[in-house]
């Protein structure tokens, strides 16, 4: 049997090149996982998904929950073999997704009661019950339940959210069903304030987990205000458990996170903006629905290797757009989850070779140049 | 240079085993379609359709003309290159979509004027015209512009519609541009009048073409009048050129056919039915969206091959489409594909072997077992 672990490979100031190893598989960090949601990356098959070196999935507990069940999908043997997804898979705990999707919600010591946005069925969510719904998925890394701190907070609702957070935490360690090569992460919380992500972090040491999620970021308080908040507290995380940003993000946010000292992401980003005709370029983002893509032969982007910027044009991918052809969104989604691997597999090439913030400093110059000027009209006769 | 030509490799009664040549490869005969009408098979990437064993698509004139319109696919390398698909594409004229889709339709002797359906821009489109978008989309297999004579029809309307249909044909015969390896069909019209289909087949063969396409079937006639018109309509039909039983159809529908002498066929039912959650199995089709399907570990079909029926249960099937995830289309279209190319590559095993009567009432006798049972519930405790 495999255990969990996490090995660091090689820092480059806080960055870190890092490697995980599960029941179901390694992954390399930092990493970016593939957002299964529903047990399906959208528009993507797994073969797709794999294709554009994702090694790492992430589903939810809230949606699964609700369809099919916890209980389907390991009478059908698991999220594994349910999605035929043979690596390894993150599971969120559902607490997010409750606050911000479910209806009448109601939060107390014990957990939280709500209504699903989907048939209005009443369902009850406490680190108990998440812990199993996450044991029946079978994702080999569990995420505790929190509660997600909005923001902006005051000092005080940050505080106790964050308590009543870490002892959920105790509780879901306590409930955790240990097995060889599954982990189970703690979630740091204490919104923008130093002494309270502190105390978060000083809490979930205690208890003891196998990683570190980063919560409570990328819920509208900006890059800066996050960067900030990583500043002062990937300082204070062990340095022998991997950390993963819940939720995080633009491509500018992962490399200045991972700068901070973040090893794991997850972001809806590259698969929503694919669905929406947003294109990520290394010179930023395009819209393909844009009138000036409709005749040009070139490729999205490039220097892009994926199977889309391969074998198409952003006319054909502008015709599929303006024709709402579900190839649009397949092919954009893929390019895009491409892209995004491609960024993380840079990143990790330079943090071997101690080179992240050349790296980064390269980056940002290209991010800024702005899509490749239009092609001159065809010649006339 | 490769000539366009049919080869007839074996006959069993009067269906046909055969082999078409053209400039961008071959196919085998009897065939199915992947039908491409915007330039896409719907919910598929061009290496999944491949995957089916699809050896030929048929894009269509009338949605290509409105979008991106035929001077913008030739601008950018053709139809092959625009949609990144290397074999024998067949086009298409236009006729039939102007009659079903397009709004304030005057036809005239000289063609039909008529109102995009997308955004109501005025166009014309004459048997020239219809040449001239072909030719400008490279398709292999060019139709003769034609009208589709609705069903029913008074034998003086049909006769009107199909003589105005074969004077077109002779202007499409003119305005053709002749290349090696591409070919022009014309299509046989007459509603189901044996003296109507026995002068067009005569006008055609006057006229002179690569192939023969049956048209105005499958428009609501029924199956038993479509066999009939057949029956009396094949044996007047050269032996030596391919035919082509437009936008036909059911599995059944297509077996009976080839018993009847055709060799190609198209239909948008198993990429649609795909979409909506029907899907083939050999005892017939199911809906996977029914109840039945929450819970069942087991594939669409047993007996298939397909990625999806490997990989992929009922229940996650179900999952998918009660999700609306894009996923379930995805995987759903390709089965169905499947499906057909399995059929067809059935029938022409059946064809080499003689066997094709044996084939046809096998196959007859597995579509009406109805769906496997439902499996019983879990055991409880």
């Amino acid at each position: 049997m495999t255990s969990f672990s996490f090995s660091l490979q090689k820092t480059d100031g806080a960055a870190r090149r890092g490697r995980v190893t599960t029941a179901h598989g390694t992954f390399e960090t930092p990493t970016f996982m593939a957002t299964a949601t529903a047990a399906t990356v959208k528009a993507m098959t797994v073969d797709q998904v794999r294709g554009t070196g994702a090694e790492l999935a992430i589903c939810n507990t809230y949606h699964l929950m609700l369809r099919p069940s916890a209980e389907r999908v390991a009478a059908l043997g698991g999220l594994h073999t349910f999605m035929n997804w043979a690596g390894p898979i993150v599971t969120d705990s559902g607490g997010f997704q409750v606050m911000s999707l479910a209806s009448l919600r109601k939060l107390t010591e014990d957990g939280v009661t709500f209504q699903s946005h989907v048939d209005g069925s009443k369902h009850n969510l406490t680190p108990e019950r998440s812990m199993e719904i996450q044991t029946l998925l079978d994702s080999d890394i569990t995420m505790a339940l929190d509660e997600c701190t909005p923001h902006p907070a005051t000092h005080e609702v940050a505080a106790e959210s964050m308590r009543r957070s870490m002892r959920w935490a105790q509780r879901c360690r306590e409930a955790f069903q240990q097995r060889e090569g599954y982990g189970l992460f703690g979630i740091v919380q204490g919104s923008t304030y130093e002494d309270l992500r502190a105390e978060s972090v000083r809490a979930l040491n205690d208890i003891g987990f196998d990683g570190f999620g980063i919560g409570g970021l990328a819920v509208g308080e900006g890059q800066e205000a996050m960067f900030r908040v990583l500043d002062f507290t990937m300082p204070l995380v062990p340095t022998d458990k991997p950390r993963y940003l819940m939720g995080v993000g633009t491509p500018s946010d992962i490399v200045g996170s991972v700068m901070r000292g973040i090893d794991m992401f997850d972001c809806v980003m590259p698969t929503r903006a694919g669905r929406t005709g947003r294109g990520y370029t290394h010179r930023g983002t395009i819209n393909i629905k844009n009138a000036r893509h409709a005749a040009d032969p070139r490729p999205l982007d490039e220097r892009c290797t994926c199977p889309t910027c391969q074998h198409y044009s952003r006319a054909y991918l502008h015709h599929l757009f303006r024709c709402e052809e579900i190839l649009g969104p397949m092919l954009l989604t893929q390019h895009n989850l491409h892209y995004y691997q491609m960024l993380m597999q840079s990143i990790r090439g330079a943090i071997e070779q101690g080179a992240m913030q050349a790296f980064a400093a390269a980056f940002a110059a290209d991010q800024t140049l702005g899509d490749v000027s239009p092609l001159l009209e065809t010649k006339k006769g």
